[in-house]
């Protein structure tokens, strides 16, 4: 499937309202533990959200329209979520997401974006030329491949406790780990 | 972690209302697409959790207080959703979902299962003996395990669309296929 900016916007639009249905209020238990050392928990997923919103997708966006090919994005810092989370609760963060989010999306809209400026290339610090529709389509990618990590992470949690379901249970057999740039 | 029934209890309430937010209203593309033959989308999905609440959770749980070990479940039918979903559309399926989750929770509750209840035995036709605690642990890893996969369905729609940063995208390298029971 090529990728279609509603279909994106459509999905874009959706995921902090439906993330924190999912994560507000949760007991600490499913919120504030991880998978071991060096991963992350669900409150760290929320925070890089947000340094995503802050410093990835619309200022690449910008850059690609303003630059084209001639400079590369900034490299994303996958602990940038550290600052962005720091003294804050999960509520905080879930509303500074969804308030982000929107205001992007607000911006996104009124590019008016034809499919010509959708073929536009930049330039990836480490993947080389990409195109804007490119960079859009994995903004999609990158809530959903978020929303996979939650449910794993959380699901993660009740690893001994289902006992001998655990091989029927597909979430606790994933080895898909985010690396996301 | 050991369960805990008001840790389950609270996931499993939130469930229906993420996923409503999540699909509700959303291109078909996103929810009528699955990963390729004999795979499912996630309208199948909803129909599948559909047919757990119907047949499977609850029932079980009152096979394990009624009958102990003395008596197997039923095996669940895989294939059932097809039979709640037909002709039905993706807002019928995520409220009659909402429902019957809102139902069986009030059941649950109002069974007000000790920590002895909660180490009844009952017997799994594949798996043998099992817990009332496993059982209810498996009923949220089982939301988790369905969440990850629409995660992953609605992602395998931009496959292509993201172009190289398909290497960086922890959804799109999963494995962890769901074979519930």
């Amino acid at each position: 499937m090529k990728h279609n900016l509603q279909h994106t916007i459509s999905l874009l639009a959706r995921t902090p309202a439906a993330l924190d249905l999912l994560l507000r209020d949760l007991p600490e238990v499913w919120i504030l533990r991880n998978e071991g050392q060096n991963t992350w928990t669900a409150f760290d997923v929320v925070g890089h959200l947000i340094h995503g919103e802050l410093t990835d997708w619309m200022p690449r966006t910008r850059m690609v329209l303003q630059f084209g090919e001639t400079r590369a994005f900034e490299p994303f810092d996958r602990l940038g979520h550290v600052r962005e989370s720091q003294g804050r609760s999960m509520i905080q963060l879930l509303e500074q997401f969804a308030r982000l989010r929107a205001e992007n999306l607000c911006e996104l809209r009124a590019l008016n974006l034809g499919p010509q400026d959708l073929e536009t290339r930049g330039r990836h610090p480490t993947l080389g030329a990409v195109t804007l529709a490119e960079l859009l389509a994995s903004w999609v990618v990158h809530d959903l491949t978020h929303l996979h990590q939650i449910s794993r992470i959380m699901a993660h949690q009740y690893r001994e406790a289902v006992g001998p379901w655990s091989r029927y249970l597909g979430v606790l057999q994933c080895a898909g780990h985010s690396s996301s740039s």
